[in-house]
């Protein structure tokens, strides 16, 4: 009998998420607080801004006034107090692409030629895009499903 | 026969996690960004102005030079977004109380009058005590352990 | 012999400036750097913030699409530090009123009941009232120029 | 007839401040207020990073327990407004050296390869070194000194 591979239910998602974007990211000493580490909330600016570093960059509209990008949730796993001065990556990927949300996982850490980088940071954002006009989710735009996609 | 009630396995964790806070949360027109919201980020620095109006007002040190809390994990729903100018309030509760660790869920709701009002944001954060000269995790403080235990 | 009081050149500028506003404000804890005191940046966003809160209630409009307010200039000077908790207050003025722009001056003092409260920080910030669309100034919104008059 | 040049009163000011640095500065979209400008707070952050980025690499220390720079005052002229994405330019000069303050000129410009770059902010602010334990001001840092005096 000859086997056939099942059809998987979700071809997009493959096993080894899609990696967007590595975004270089300067630690501001304004990002410390007064335990002098990284504030908490400035890991989702990290993110943001690499987030935004990727989407300016892909090839066609990212928004439009019927499509705007809305933050549904965030998890934040804090592996490693970041000090200052430091340089970091952050990395991207595609964790999960629906119609109209979209899961980026990430990764910060350290720069440098370690063979081993510390982590300082890893989870996800979820964001689905929206018609800000009538408050209902609408379909991803077609620059940023292409852009998430395995070709 | 009689009925042993099970012992339970976390007694600690009731049904309904103890309400640790209410505090009221003015927004800054600078915690909105360029969509005109409040930004994602500002979310966990009300989250910790609350934490920290709640725990400098508890009867005790809630750390010293060797137990300084350290945030280990953040997970934020987005639920509505938040438009200038708004007053919100800010509410904790005491989701698990480990040796070293206490897991806080909040709720981020509109301040007034109505009987259901808007929801803005719920989840948690996990913060661990450390001794920040050893890097390792240590006993809660007993003011913090005490202020989450019910009576 | 009767005396006639000399016509003053400036009469828009009286002796004392009118006072404008007196706003509470919260510091909170992320407004701290890493020298545990509040960042020279966040006297700012304490300015900025007393000044929306004294224009959202001044009786009519203070913008619309042909006329925003923006920062021309400003100059801040650091009278003592402010640690963590503090409460204070935002004190504005009516420095100068001109056809376009408005000189407000500040003072950030010490809450409390202290015959002589703490200043930590006097100054001033000059607003221009500009046209979006064409990039040039307009004249006050009446509604701004009432509220700085003494009527 | 000799002609004896004058000697200088303040030898040390020359009459073109010495330029202590030229720092690059990424405009984050975070920097961005409400009005799709970079608010008014965020100059002094970038003032501040670019003022670090010239200390950390002196030769010499720039601080000790017993002396710590702190901000006496800051003026800001802000001559254009800055749109995101951007890449600006902090160049800070020596305007003034007395025995324990500064004065930092600045000059925040877009970064490319027009003949006249946009300037966005000028102006300076004025650091004091103090001992944080008394709570006076105590000598520049040698350091320092050297490194804004003209050789």
């Amino acid at each position: 009998m000859k086997s056939t591979p099942a059809t998987p239910k979700h071809p997009i998602e493959s096993a080894a998420p899609k990696l967007l974007a590595r975004v270089p990211m300067h630690v501001r000493w304004r990002d410390l607080d007064a335990f002098n580490h990284v504030n908490n909330s400035s890991y989702l600016t990290y993110l943001e801004e690499a987030r935004l570093s990727w989407l300016k960059d892909i090839p066609g509209p990212w928004y439009d006034e019927h499509a705007v990008p809305v933050m549904v949730a965030s998890e934040l796993n804090y592996r490693a107090p970041i000090a200052w001065p430091a340089e970091t990556t952050v990395e991207l990927y595609c964790e999960r692409l629906g119609r109209s949300s979209l899961s980026i996982s990430h990764r910060i850490v350290e720069v440098g030629e370690k063979p081993s980088p510390q982590l300082y940071c890893d989870g996800r954002v979820v964001l689905a895009w929206m018609d800000p006009t009538r408050g209902k989710s609408v379909p991803l735009p077609k620059a940023v499903r292409d852009a998430c996609s395995d070709e």
